[in-house]
């Protein structure tokens, strides 16, 4: 246990010092726009400067160098992790939104339409998507990577992040909140919303640091256990918070409607799921063969035993 | 006069055929998405199907048909034909929103947020940008262009259409909106919000087709040209038309504050401009070298006579 609480220890060091790189980056690129109008890209910064966990791009870079193991090849990962975060960036603006879920706030700051209106907001995210596609191309084009290679990247993230993933599972969600919501439904929402841009942020470091097909199947594994796992943790942790916080017995969320893992098979039953899920996400990074797998062992460990 | 006549008659059948094969080729693509919520394709299908002259796409089919003189083109080009139109419509869907231009209606159909409400209409948007990459992807992994062309035109489409290009010129339309608007900032606008993506057009076109530097450099002053000759051409028929609908004056866009290059420069000017801007583009064809060049010559004397 001791050595869990260590690792757990470096991990959150290692995400930490990763965020603050990831953020310096974020920014830079968009320093570098030229021809570009100043509140575009003030909007833009507002959002990517507004913090997080920073976990898939994290991913990105910790997959290049366990595939790879080698800390040189963060240059070149810096450029696709930062694309993920662009759409990770703009998927919460436009989330945000009054005609979507109208939120004022996001970890503690003002939303960005809050603060730029609502036009720009649209504009920045729109902005933002059609960005993170350029990071990628110009991976090939600044010979970074082979152009194969930059292809597979765009076309995964087309797949994780559009129609069929991420957008998808948005508007599956925005569907759901009409009517009444299936244990089906919910599991299609998540997985879209949520898992398929971490399997993208997965799958990118892997391609990037040119894995085998192998192995990108064990990483995609290992991407979906985690991903499940991380999303099944907030629900928990909603739970519990809102327990701490309104004095609430454990099931307070089927009153509230709530459609979460907890309200569809318990509290204990998703504890149980989020450790065995982490277990395969482990075991699928083991039949991975990496040339260094701590970080993302200790990665797995870390989001199942997350306070926040 | 008689010739271009004919050659006007001639451009307009091909144009109105060239559209009926891009919007079932639009469709077909939505159609094929698997695993797609339906509200979503319906919505995404639905402003894909709003019609238009296309002229977009139709650049895309032919700058590749001049280069190559070579029909069968056709069925490589069509991919990024269709990319093109997606990216203009979510611009046109995401434009109507109340947020920015509030419009009921385009083209005498309800617009997207009025049909299926404002947040589907912003994911629809957010879909149609993200899969236009993704046909672009596609090309390569269907190996009908080398990777390396495919990151071309990934690079072009997000430098025309993103925050350096077509949305860049949207947000300094929403700037200028606010306040008083100089030539320059109308010339930046019209450049951004119009010619940057049928400058893209007809790169892709050329691209597809392997035309060499000397004549990409040449379709990008013939697609320049012509796309600000359309937008003027654009300016100049709002301002008769509100003369007819209206029975005002030639400058009563003047009082209207409407910015435009007639207000700038009045209408006589603007109508020298149009035609100066086209005989430039036609001299750029002429430059190119290009193995048929009738149809792109025969557009640029369209788009200055057309009368809608």
């Amino acid at each position: 246990m001791k050595r869990v609480n260590k690792s757990l220890m470096n991990i959150e060091q290692k995400l930490k010092s990763s965020a603050e790189l990831i953020q310096d980056t974020l920014l830079n690129h968009i320093h570098q726009l030229i021809n570009t109008p100043e509140p575009l890209k003030k909007a833009m910064s507002y959002s990517l400067s507004a913090g997080g966990k920073r976990i898939r791009p994290f991913l990105v870079l910790e997959v290049a160098k366990a595939v790879s193991g080698d800390e040189a090849i963060i240059d070149k990962a810096l450029y696709a992790a930062c694309a993920i975060e662009y759409i990770h960036t703009y998927s919460l603006i436009h989330d945000d939104l009054p005609a979507m879920d109208n939120d004022d706030y996001r970890r503690g700051k003002l939303t960005n339409h809050k603060v730029f209106g609502e036009a720009l907001a649209i504009l920045a995210g729109d902005a933002l998507l059609t960005q993170a596609f350029g990071l990628l191309s110009q991976m090939a084009k600044q010979n970074l990577i082979e152009p194969k290679i930059a292809i597979e990247l765009i076309d995964d993230l087309v797949h994780f992040a559009g129609a069929q993933g991420m957008v998808g599972g948005q508007v599956a969600d925005i569907e759901a909140e009409q009517g009444d919501t299936t244990f089906e439904q919910l599991q299609f929402i998540q997985q879209h919303k949520t898992s398929d841009l971490i399997i993208c942020s997965v799958l990118a470091g892997g391609r990037i640091a040119e894995a085998n097909e192998t192995q990108l199947k064990h990483l995609y594994t290992f991407a979906r256990n985690i991903g499940l796992a991380f999303q099944i943790q907030d629900d928990i942790l909603d739970v519990i918070g809102d327990e701490v916080k309104l004095g609430k017995a454990t099931n307070s969320d089927v009153n509230n409607e709530k459609v979460t893992y907890p309200y569809f098979i318990g509290l204990e039953e998703s504890k149980q799921l989020v450790i065995k899920l982490t277990d395969e996400a482990k075991s699928a990074i083991e039949f991975a063969q990496l040339k260094d797998a701590s970080t993302l062992i200790a990665l797995a460990d870390y989001l199942v035993h997350r306070e926040y």
